[in-house]
């Protein structure tokens, strides 16, 4: 597809490591202006992945290459390894420069980060101000509202004319991150309207903002969860959501650019929670193994322990497995297939929790629905079992123990074990949120478990009643 | 935390229960103008959503209440089975005027949801060149740039000054969703440049576009996956990116707010993969159990088949089972254990490939990273087991069959199993991709069908030799 090669201005996809390579080279004979013009052409996020490939004795001499301003985009988008190694060949000039030019939400994510030596040390050469107002961004709880917003927003007053404002937008652009929403206040810092860059370039010059403003506008609370942000910005499409304190006074906004990065994040979050992996806002390769077995081990010691209970369950049916030795080598499709449909269940339940597309209310509705499901499923498994066993097991491959008694047992077993398993695995995630937990624990690893046991319960009633053991 | 329920503009979030009982109160009421008064003064995915909650008899008296462009934008937000029951009581003029209001990106989103004969009637009454647009738009594959793209952005000319494109922007931002970034193109329609809306701002009035343009412009092609082009925002916040052809002409752009709904389909189709449900676009609610079953069978039938092997496995080893009954009720113990560390490892991995983390080039730093996370989780977990079986299962609860050497077999089956199970959940999904597969589909149920049969033969394979059975 990306057939022309031609350096174009819209060569899809730059190749990073090609460039980074050609960067090296630069560095090796020392053409630094040649370097430098290389660079400034590049996209900043470009730039900070090409930094990541560089031997780390290079990056200062990349990053002083660069004009102020972009090195400081540049700053924001490389990864936080890189991001230490940086800061720590900084001269105390350099590092108050670099962070002079970020954005406020920006300087707070890089700072929480970073350890509390370096935090330090940037707090130290920063303004007082924007110290203070670091400080304040820092002690809103993590994954809150007030921990992503920015302070540097636009606003305006009501009385003032659509002329008027375009001349305080442009004043004051440069150094907000998002221009294109202004918010408008009253006397007492309190949010009473909006208006987007959009309506003043329609509106006439002499229009008043209080005549074109939006009035019924929507926020969040500082103490908010981020993802209940993130889901109100994919259900408004808005570019910036403000954000309120309890007395409904602006204190910032929410930029969709950090809005990308929560929704990612959180995903993330709950992939994890849903394989029995303790979340981390690490990413994978930057985590060493001892890390990675600390975020694994508490789960798989909890969930092997469930599972000795299952053992405990065949060993108290000893006997009749001894009898029927051929009941044991069901037991593997059993709890497969019991664990598989309740995970089917519960993880679609669990994600359609997140999109806000169920609540506890639905609760009776999603058990009915999963139960018409689970009759489906399992009648169509156990009639796919029962003829495979008669035919191929019994006839074909000559096993003469499969009787059709014993086939009955296995399909009654598999239609019991996918209605109890979806109904576990619907209804699971759903009580635990309305209880105050993490409905994404209840996924797969969890329900299996719990399925096992319910299905080799189930499995050895029938077989003890049909069988007559 | 919400506990000012005042009328104020920045409460919160609406209320949308409560505030459909009042609409519905207002409508037996006949209370129209007061509905109207209402409505206006309500964010458009508010009343899409207030909308879902009123009898469906209802629902064309409160469109037609609605202002026309407010009309349309409630249209956008609205699910498909009310959007199709509004459709149904349209007249062809009222069709037309809703979609006359839409914009291009919105349309095609909405066509593509509708039965047949729905789509029929709207392209009918289309205008000429209006239909020509959808139909091309129609035409790009599935969930490729072009399928998601809206022809309408803002195209400035390179010899413009700034004064003059904001007299272009002024007179045709209304009909377009998004004119904060406007695209530079050549004569021969290629695109040579880009300058949002901020950099105009802050420019000298008599500046010329072609001296203020960024140049170097990042852009994907109509055929590449939306998911790239979701993964290609979050990595440079744009906020709308340009589409080109093969050639290079710039055939429209992609809007954010498409993208966070690209995200979240993405995101909820990976989960549903991991879990064994063939992917669909509709929600869960949305969904009868006929289609629910249709999407979770395949799978739980595939994988049934697949954990009959499993049960063969054990089988060939009944007459070491006979001897050993105890050996028995550690399976599902093992098989768990198993498949929960597997998971663990493809889930880790299927994420970061689809974060663009890792590569098929780390295939092997990613297996001797998962080698070394294995034998660390391994011998915790056996060491753990090992403990509570001499311990509390033979001195405390008394079963003098669990010798050392049983303890031993069982622990070390653990370690193997850990192993495999880390190997096998990190390798596969990095090859599936590799050879053009879903490496989603290589999750917690296939892997863990593999893992059981894996885990079994390593189980028997010690206990023979270190049980000279």
């Amino acid at each position: 597809m990306n057939d022309s090669k031609d350096t174009d201005v819209s060569e899809n996809k730059p190749d990073i490591e090609e460039l980074a390579e050609k960067a090296i080279n630069y560095i090796s004979e020392r053409k630094y202006s040649e370097l430098k013009l290389f660079l400034v052409d590049m996209n900043p996020a470009d730039i900070a992945e090409l930094m990541e490939e560089l031997p780390e004795r290079n990056l200062p001499i990349v990053f002083r290459i660069l004009p102020k301003e972009l090195a400081s985009e540049v700053f924001v988008h490389i990864e936080g390894d890189t991001r230490e190694v940086l800061i720590a060949s900084f001269s105390d000039k350099e590092l108050k420069e670099v962070f002079d030019e970020l954005y406020l939400d920006d300087t707070v994510d890089i700072i929480e980060e970073m350890p509390a030596s370096v935090v330090k040390r940037i707090l130290k050469h920063a303004a007082p101000d924007m110290r203070e107002e670091i400080n304040k961004l820092l002690n809103y709880p993590k994954d809150s509202a007030g921990s992503i917003m920015t302070p540097e927003y636009v606003d305006l007053k009501k009385d003032l004319t659509v002329e008027e404002s375009f001349r305080r937008i442009r004043r004051t652009a440069l150094d907000k991150e998002t221009i294109y929403t202004c918010y408008v206040r009253d006397d007492n810092r309190k949010l009473i309207g909006l208006v987007t860059v959009k309506e003043l370039l329609v509106a006439d010059y002499h229009d008043k903002i209080s005549d074109i403003m939006e009035t019924n506008v929507i926020s969040v609370r500082t103490t908010d969860d981020r993802e209940e942000v993130a889901n109100m910005f994919s259900k408004y499409d808005f570019l910036a959501m403000p954000v309120v304190d309890n007395e409904n006074r602006l204190v910032g906004i929410v930029t969709f650019d950090d809005i990308m990065d929560v929704m990612q994040d959180e995903v993330t979050e709950d992939i994890e929670k849903m394989a029995a992996i303790s979340p981390t806002d690490k990413p994978y390769t930057r985590m060493n193994p001892l890390e990675l077995w600390k975020k694994r081990i508490p789960w798989l010691l909890l969930l092997m322990i469930s599972a000795t209970f299952t053992g405990m369950i065949i060993t108290s049916f000893e006997e009749a497995l001894a009898k029927f030795v051929i009941l044991t080598s069901f037991i593997p499709m059993l709890m497969d297939t019991g664990g598989n449909s309740g995970s089917q269940a519960s993880v679609t339940v669990i994600r359609s929790l997140s999109l806000n597309d169920i609540e506890f209310s639905d609760l009776p509705k999603v058990v009915w629905k999963e139960i018409r499901v689970a009759l489906l499923c399992g009648s169509t498994l156990a009639t796919a079992n029962f003829l495979k066993l008669l035919t191929i097991d019994r006839m074909i491959l000559g096993h003469s123990e499969i009787t059709v008694q014993v086939a009955f047992v296995v399909c009654i077993t598999l239609v019991a074990t996918v209605v109890c398993a979806k109904v576990i695995g619907c209804s699971l995630p759903i009580i635990a949120q309305k209880i105050g937990f993490d409905p994404a624990v209840m996924a797969s690893p969890f329900i299996t478990t719990l399925v096992d046991a319910v299905s080799l319960v189930i499995y050895f009633r029938i077989a003890t009643i049909l069988l007559h053991i």
